[in-house]
């Protein structure tokens, strides 16, 4: 809704259209209660429902954030403090709420946990995905206590792009929830623990079904869907308890205080449904694109393992044969991530930024950080501090002949660079 | 930065532009150290340079957030946390960090308030503004204890429009400092308190130069800046430590995690700067609309209270005269609030709408509680619950000709809800 369509004369109906509400947002907000902010309720509403219906969730469970960090914090953030609120303390004899995640999840879900430990609002606990990224449900499984509130594990992970068993950890959960109840060990109605899952980089290519999916909460970011505006979405299961983790308005059923973001809103809607509506079709596609890349960066490490080629590449390399990082199988199809020892990434990224490739080495989240990435270190404990990984990335845009030309410069950078490995 | 202008091919130097960092973002993120992402980190830097420019503040000073609500809460919420890090209670005989406010504070501020009150983080005293909504800087004055860490006013407020002595509450500030180190009472490098302004309806009209207003703390948004983004500035002087309330990435020097929202950010920074550019000549210009409005307001309550004219008005309202409410000196120049005794405002403001016309009677953030406007209450303790006041509020599109339509129409809608104050 444009100031100018505010201003404009509405012929048809032959009256005025005069906007003296600009205290209240220079174009129409979605809580004012005169016509244009009933407009604009309505289309916020709309866009809720059509979130709602691709998630398999009520409208109401659906919250719209400003982006990805903030509904992980809303929900992880907003379930402590509610449960604190409910005194549960006392169910757990004094002790915190506890909490269990991976040590691959992205930093805002990572960071946010440590904060409420630090600040003594949570206990938590860090299980250790195996060595293709995968996290063993099992493992999770023995970590779960009387006081444990939360189990967060992401859908798909950003750095290496492997695809968590959401379900499987889903149905573990609800077999413990059940046999705890069985035994009475609760009296409060909340069933504990809830179940979150960050599935910011699943969007484009995974079934967002909560039902199925069996979680509790899910976080979503725009920022990872193409057209999609800056705003985030939580889901947040009507039997999940949550706290304000802000002060302010009644917005977004009181838990996202602020005017709504609508236009960004009204283009999140459309392009998560488009995304979703493609995702089959552009799996397949993309999967061709990664087989297709990894046989040509097979074919590259081989030739560098080559004596016959030897002069022509450096003679360390020979003897460190390069990585891919993370589950073939169960991972995004568009994510591929490849470790090159003794070569640190990052001095890659600028390499083939230069040629005007560009791909990143770890979490864009952690880029000012001088440590390489704690998800690669996470999966090979013994790869060098500096060294990390390299992470192609693709998207609708991304073609045969892209990677092509990635496959021909990568070989060029990596001959150059080979003072590095040579001095390494 | 658009997918479409990283995916081309720039043809001058030849080289391809492949972008292979979806993963990141659909379009480049700031943190990003590939070409692109330097590209937007520049952009970002520029931008934040500009507000910097704007304000009279360092660059480092300027944290981009998601809205105005989101810069009210970092700047409080993050106030106290750093505090409490920094254990100062210890100096305050283990007190709680002690924040001063007013009645009419937006809710972003005054639920943030008591959200830390009721979570036993902060001790909170509410001082109550004059009859004129305007408060007096004694009364704060008086409230300042040892252990008062953040004294928070706003610049301007949302639904009456008054001004508040900004300037002076910091002399008074800096005064108290001044005496309180004489006598070493703090044996902390911080100087107690701090002074934050909400300035999110000041940012069209006044002075935004945070030297000279004397705030530590300056809260803007978007959302009230016409053709600005959707994001929102807090100004926070380096000798103001805040802790980061979210968990997430190092973006916004560790305050606000999360991908920036870049475009929003831009159309911010040349929003802001068209702003204050035009600041003068718009007062100047709305002041006379705003003059005129009040003439023909009070033109049309005299005649209501006519008894030559009693025929066309209700008997009752002859003697409720409307109330102008808020300074009518210390003013924004676009905003008026009426309160027409025994006609609730939500009635006008639909009555209103259904004519085309789009006022408010209330902060659009509290638009779905039932009660009427808590600032309209603040400063006439006596006026009915229901009641509450009607705010017009300008902007650059509104002309003489609409305040002619509108006040016609008042006229028209007065008359017909007469049996509303012939019944009350």
């Amino acid at each position: 809704m444009s100031k100018s369509n505010l201003s404009s004369r509405n012929e048809r109906n032959n009256t005025k259209n005069i906007y003296l509400d600009y205290a209240s947002g220079v174009s129409a907000n979605p809580s004012s209660i005169h016509k244009e902010g009933m407009k604009a309720k309505i289309e916020l509403q709309n866009a809720r429902k059509e979130v709602a219906t691709i998630l398999n969730s009520q409208k109401e469970e659906i919250i719209f954030t400003s982006g990805g960090t903030e509904s992980n914090n809303i929900a992880i953030q907003g379930l402590v403090l509610a449960l604190q609120e409910k005194k549960l303390e006392k169910i757990f004899n004094k002790k915190l709420p506890h909490i269990i995640t991976t040590n691959i999840e992205h930093p805002s879900v990572l960071e946010t946990c440590k904060i409420l430990q630090k600040r003594k609002l949570a206990e938590i606990s860090i299980v250790s995905v195996e060595k293709n990224g995968i996290i063993n449900p099992k493992k999770i499984r023995k970590e779960i206590k009387e006081n444990t509130v939360l189990v967060s594990v992401m859908y798909a992970n950003n750095e290496i792009g492997v695809i968590q068993p959401i379900r499987e950890i889903a149905k573990m959960i609800r077999r413990y929830k059940k046999n705890k109840k069985n035994k009475n060990q609760i009296s409060s109605k909340i069933s504990l623990p809830f179940f979150h899952t960050d599935a910011m980089q699943a969007v484009n290519y995974l079934n967002l079904n909560v039902e199925k999916l069996g979680v509790d909460l899910l976080s979503l970011s725009g920022s990872k869907i193409e057209r999609a505006g800056r705003v985030g979405v939580l889901f947040k299961k009507k039997s999940a308890p949550l706290a304000t983790i802000f002060g302010g308005g009644n917005q977004e059923f009181g838990l996202r205080p602020g005017t709504e973001n609508l236009p960004e809103i009204l283009k999140f809607s459309h392009a998560l449904k488009l995304a979703q509506k493609n995702k089959e079709k552009e799996k397949i596609r993309l999967k061709k694109l990664q087989d297709y890349f990894i046989k040509k960066l097979l074919k590259l490490n081989s030739n560098f393992n080559d004596n016959t080629k030897k002069k022509t590449i450096a003679k360390n390399l020979v003897n460190h044969k390069m990585i891919l990082n993370g589950d073939l199988k169960d991972r995004l199809p568009n994510n591929i991530n490849v470790t090159f020892p003794k070569i640190p990434s990052d001095l890659l990224v600028i390499e083939l930024s230069t040629k005007g490739i560009m791909v990143s080495s770890k979490s864009a989240c952690k880029s000012s950080e001088k440590e390489s990435s704690y998800v690669i270190r996470a999966i090979n404990p013994k790869s060098d501090s500096e060294i990390g990984g390299l992470r192609f990335s693709f998207g609708s845009q991304t073609t045969k002949s892209d990677i092509d030309y990635t496959i021909k410069i990568l070989n060029k950078v990596l001959i150059k660079l080979k003072k590095w490995y040579n001095d390494a």
